[in-house]
C-alpha cells in the first residue's frame, strides 16, 4: 500500500494506545457508521418535503443533526457511485466507467470482468491504521470476482451481496444473487433469501438491520472502534419489505420499503444512544444516485423539485437527501449549504480517524468536518459524469451542462423514460446534444429544476462562463483516467460458483468464457 | 342577516361578560390571526422542502404547530378562493366565477362589476356576533366597488388595496390602484406607495406588517378578542421586498419576498408571545393558490413535487402549505393528513368564536378543530373547479380529472406556459378535454406528481370510480350556482375616484360607462 501520510489527533493517541501507553478509557476516535441507501431520492424524506410524511426517525435525525440541500452523488448509476464513496475519486479516477460508447452509464452485473482495482486505496483499508474494524452490510456492487471480493479491499466481515438482488433466474443461463457472509456464499436471493416479486414481501432489511446492531454491540463489547458501511437495496426495484411493513405506506411498495427502513434507522440510532456511544459515533445517511422514475410509482421514488432521476446528470439523478447526525458535536438542526459529495464520505472518515487522505494521488472528496463542526463553507465544483464523459459541473450555485442527454429516441419510443411527465425543450434530449463550446447554465437557487437556462447574451452568463471554464480547463488537463474497468463482459464469470458452493451444494457450472465488449444502452 | 345558530362555549361566556355579569379576566375567545398568502407555492417553505431553507420563522411555526400536507385552495386563482375562504362556500355558490366562456378563470380586475353579494356571511360579519374586532391588512379582492367595501361586509378596519398591486399606470386608460385606510383611500400604488419593478423595491411588507403588530397591540390593550386578516402580497408579480432583504435570498427576488415574510411572521407571532396571548390566538398560514410558474423563475415560486401551477386545476394550482398554531392548544411538531380547504378556516373559526355556521345556506368548510385538537380524520372531497366547470375532485388518496386542460394552443404557442418543463401525456392537455364518463384518476400518495393515471380495467380503477360517483352526482344534483359576479367588465367602474379622493386631490374623471362580457382568455 502506499505511504498515507499522518495527521495529527486521534492517531497519535492511538499509536500510544496501542503502545499500551493509553490507559483502558483513553479516547477512542469515532465510530463511523455511513447508511447508503439504493435509489433513494432527494424527496423521499419528510424533512426533504415528502407529502406523506412517513420517515419519523430520519426527520427527527436530522432535527438532531445536519442537512445537506445540496449533496450530490458521484455517477446517477449505482457501482460508479460506491466506488466514488469508498476510494474519495471520481469514477473516471477510479476506473468505474466504460469506453464502449461515449457518455454511457455503466455498472457491476453479474457479467461484468472489472472491478474495485488494487491500486486503489478503499476506505476500510485505510482505517485500518486506524485501528478499525470494518464492515459492510448489504450492497458492495465493486466487482463479485474472487479478487475484488470485500475482505481483500480492507472489510473485516461482510453480510450480503455483491450485486443487486435482480431476479430469479433459472440458474442456467444466469445463476441467481449469492448472499455472502465474510468469505463465503450461505444462499442465494430468491432461494435461501426468498423476495416475494409479486406480494413485495422479503425480511432482508430485517436481516440487515440485525447485522448492523449486532456488529455495533460486539465492538462496543470489544471497545474497538468500528466503521459500518450499511449499504442496504430495499429501495432498489424489485422493491421489498417485510410483513409488518407491508401495506402500511400511503405511497404504496416503494413507501412500505421507506417505511422500514426509516423504523431501522430509528433502532440503530437509538442503540449508539442506548449504548451511550451516541456521541463517539459519526452517522451520515445518504443516497446511491436519484430515485429510479423509470420505476415510478410503484417501486421508485421521488426526486422532489427536481429534473429527471436515475441514469441522468440532470438534478434529479445525483441530488441526494444527506443527513450528518454526531450528537454533542455536529450541532442540532442545522443545514449547511455547502456542496458536498459522496466523495466527501472518505475525506471526513479519514478526517474523523486522524487520517490524512492518501497523498499520490488525486482525491476528490472534501473532508466536510469544518462544514459540519464549525459551519464553514469551501468553494468546490461537483463534477457530473456520464461514463467516460464529463457532462456537466456546478460552481456555486451555477450547473453548466456540456453535454444534455437523457436516453435515446428508440429506448424512449420503447417506454423506457427517465423524466416522467418532464419535458424541458433543448435540455431534456434524446440524442446526445454537445454544448461544451457554450454551456447550458441554470441558476440552481432562482431554478432548481434546470427549466430556465440562462441567457447566452446575459452578463450573468458570460461571468459565469469566465469561472466555470478554467476550473473545467483544470480539471480536463490534469485528469488521468482510470484503467476501464466496465467494458468488459463475459457471462463465465456470473456467479456460477462463489466461494462456499460446495458446503451448500449450490455450485453450478460456468459456461465457456466468452468476452466480448458489454453493451450499455443508455 | 339571516340567523346564525347558536353554538355552545365561548358565546355563552360572551353573553354573560356583554351581560356585565363575566368579571375581567373571564374567558375570552382565542383571538384569530389569518395569515394569507399571494401565489405562494407548496414547495416554498423549508418545511416542505424548499432547497435553500431560507423560512426559518415558517419553519419554526410548524415545529411548534400542525402541517396539513394536503390542504388545498378553492380555486386556482386569488379572488374566487378569498371569497370562499371569507364565505365558507365555493365560488360557483358564492357567484365568484364567471359564465361566459366554459371553464375559465376570472378575478376581479379594476373593470370588473361585480364583487361579493351582500346576501352572502362574510366571515367577520358573523364573528361580530361573538365580539371580535376584525382587521384586513393587504388585498381584498373582492370587488372594489363601494358596495363591496371591506368595511360594508364585517371588517372594522382595513389597510391595503382593492386589487392586486400591477401598474404602473397612466391614470388615463387605466388608474392606478388605490390604497385605503378604512374607507378611504390614502394613495395609490406607484404613487404614494411606490413600488420600484426595477430594483424590486417597495416596503408595503414592512407597512404590513406595521399594520398587523399595531392591531395586535391595540385590541390586546382593549381586552377584546380579534379577528386579524393578513393577506399580504409581496410573493404576486411583480414580487417585492424591502431594502434590507433585496438580495439576500438564494432565490432571486422572489426567495427576498419570501424572507421578509418569513421575518414577518416571526414578529409577529414573537409579538403574541411577548403580549402572552399566544395561548389565546389561532393562526393559520397559507395561501390561495398555487405558485405562478409563468412568473418563474425571477418572479414566481415552487410547487415541489406537483404539476402545474396557478390557473389549473392539477396539484400544483391549488395544494397549499398550511401550518396551524396555537401553542398549548395545537400539539406541537404534528401533521394532519386530514384533506384541508381554505374553506375550513371560515368554519374553524367560527368554532372557535363558539359560532355555529349559517344554516340557512350549504356551508362547503369543515371544522378543522376536531383534526387540530384532536387528530382526528374526516372523510370529506375536495372540489377543484376552474370558473363554472367542476374539473376534478379529490376523495382519500384518489383524484379523478372530469376535464383537463392547462391553456390553449394559441395562448401556449404565445409562450404562456402554467407547466414549465412538465409535460403528461393526455393529462396537461391544450384542448379541453371531457372526462366525465371515464374521469382520469390518480392515486396522489404513489403518484403526487399526477403522471400515471389508474388503468381504466384495473380493479382499483373501478373500486375507486364507483365511490367517486355517487359524491360527485350528490354534489352536482343538490348544487344551487350563486348568481356570476365575474361576467362583466366596465372600464367606466375602474378605481378612478375612490372615495377620499377629493382631500388627495387625486380625483380622475371615470370615461362612458360601456358595459361588456368580460374576456377571459384561460
Amino acid at each position: 500500500m502506499a505511504p498515507v501520510a499522518a495527521a495529527t489527533g486521534w492517531r497519535l493517541l492511538l499509536v500510544l494506545s496501542a503502545a499500551g501507553l493509553g490507559a483502558a478509557g483513553a479516547p477512542q476516535p469515532p465510530n463511523i457508521l455511513l447508511l447508503l441507501m439504493d435509489d433513494m431520492g432527494w424527496g423521499d424524506l419528510g424533512i426533504y418535503g415528502e407529502p406523506s410524511r412517513e420517515t419519523p426517525n430520519l426527520d427527527r435525525m436530522a432535527a438532531e443533526g445536519m442537512l445537506f440541500p445540496s449533496f450530490y452523488s458521484a455517477n446517477p448509476l449505482c457501482s460508479p457511485s460506491r466506488a466514488a464513496l469508498l476510494t474519495g475519486r471520481l469514477p473516471i479516477r477510479n476506473g468505474f466507467y466504460t469506453t464502449n460508447r461515449h457518455a454511457r452509464n455503466a455498472y457491476t452485473p453479474q457479467e461484468i470482468v472489472g472491478g474495485i482495482p488494487d491500486q486503489e486505496h478503499v476506505l476500510p483499508e485505510l482505517l485500518k491504521e486506524a485501528g478499525y474494524v470494518s464492515k459492510i452490510v448489504g450492497k458492495w456492487h465493486l466487482g463479485h470476482r474472487p479478487q475484488f471480493h470485500p475482505l481483500k479491499h480492507g472489510f473485516d466481515e461482510w453480510f450480503g451481496s455483491p450485486n443487486c438482488h435482480f431476479g430469479p433466474y433459472d440458474n442456467r443461463a444466469r445463476p441467481n444473487i449469492p448472499v455472502y457472509r465474510d468469505w463465503e456464499m450461505v444462499g442465494r436471493y430468491y432461494e435461501e433469501f426468498p423476495i416475494n416479486l409479486k406480494t413485495g414481501e422479503a425480511n432482508l432489511t430485517q436481516v440487515y438491520l440485525q447485522e448492523a446492531l449486532d456488529f455495533i454491540k460486539r465492538q462496543q463489547a470489544a471497545q474497538r472502534p468500528f466503521f459500518l458501511y450499511w449499504a442496504i437495496d430495499a429501495t432498489h426495484a424489485p422493491v421489498y419489505a417485510s410483513r409488518p411493513f407491508l401495506g402500511t405506506s400511503q405511497r404504496g411498495r416503494y413507501g412500505d420499503a421507506v417505511r422500514e427502513i426509516d423504523n431501522s434507522v430509528g433502532k440503530i440510532l437509538s442503540l449508539l444512544q442506548d449504548l451511550r456511544i451516541s456521541e463517539n459515533t459519526f452517522v451520515f445517511f445518504t443516497s446511491d444516485n436519484g430515485a429510479a422514475l423509470i420505476s415510478a410509482p410503484n417501486q421508485g421514488g421521488s426526486n422532489g423539485p427536481f429534473l429527471c432521476g436515475k441514469q441522468t446528470t440532470f438534478e434529479g439523478g445525483m441530488r441526494e437527501p444527506a443527513i450528518a447526525w454526531w450528537p454533542g458535536r455536529i450541532p442540532a438542526g442545522r443545514v449547511s449549504h455547502q456542496l458536498g459529495s459522496i466523495m466527501d464520505l472518505f475525506t471526513t472518515s479519514l478526517s474523523l480517524a486522524g487520517l490524512a487522505p492518501p497523498s499520490d494521488r488525486v482525491i476528490d472528496g472534501l473532508d466536510l468536518l469544518p462544514a459540519m463542526l464549525g459551519g464553514q463553507l469551501t468553494d468546490r465544483p461537483i463534477f457530473y459524469y456520464r461514463g467516460d464523459t464529463l457532462m456537466a459541473v456546478t460552481l456555486g450555485q451555477y450547473k453548466a451542462h456540456f453535454w444534455t442527454w437523457t436516453n435515446s429516441w428508440e429506448e424512449f419510443r420503447q417506454g423506457i423514460d427517465f423524466c416522467p411527465g418532464q419535458n424541458v425543450s433543448g435540455v431534456t434530449t434524446h440524442t446526445q446534444e454537445e454544448h461544451t463550446k457554450l454551456p447550458l447554465i441554470f441558476h440552481l437557487g432562482r431554478d432548481p429544476g434546470e427549466r430556465f437556462p440562462l441567457s447566452f447574451a446575459s452578463t450573468e452568463y458570460l461571468d459565469v462562463l469566465q469561472r466555470v471554464t478554467p476550473v473545467v480547463q483544470q480539471h480536463q488537463k490534469t485528469l488521468v483516467p482510470g484503467q476501464p474497468q466496465l467494458n468488459v463482459c463475459d457471462r463465465a464469470v456470473m456467479n456460477w460458483a462463489p466461494p462456499g458452493c460446495e458446503k451448500l451444494g449450490k455450485c453450478l457450472t460456468p459456461p465457456e468464457s466468452t468476452p466480448k465488449k458489454c453493451s450499455w444502452p443508455h
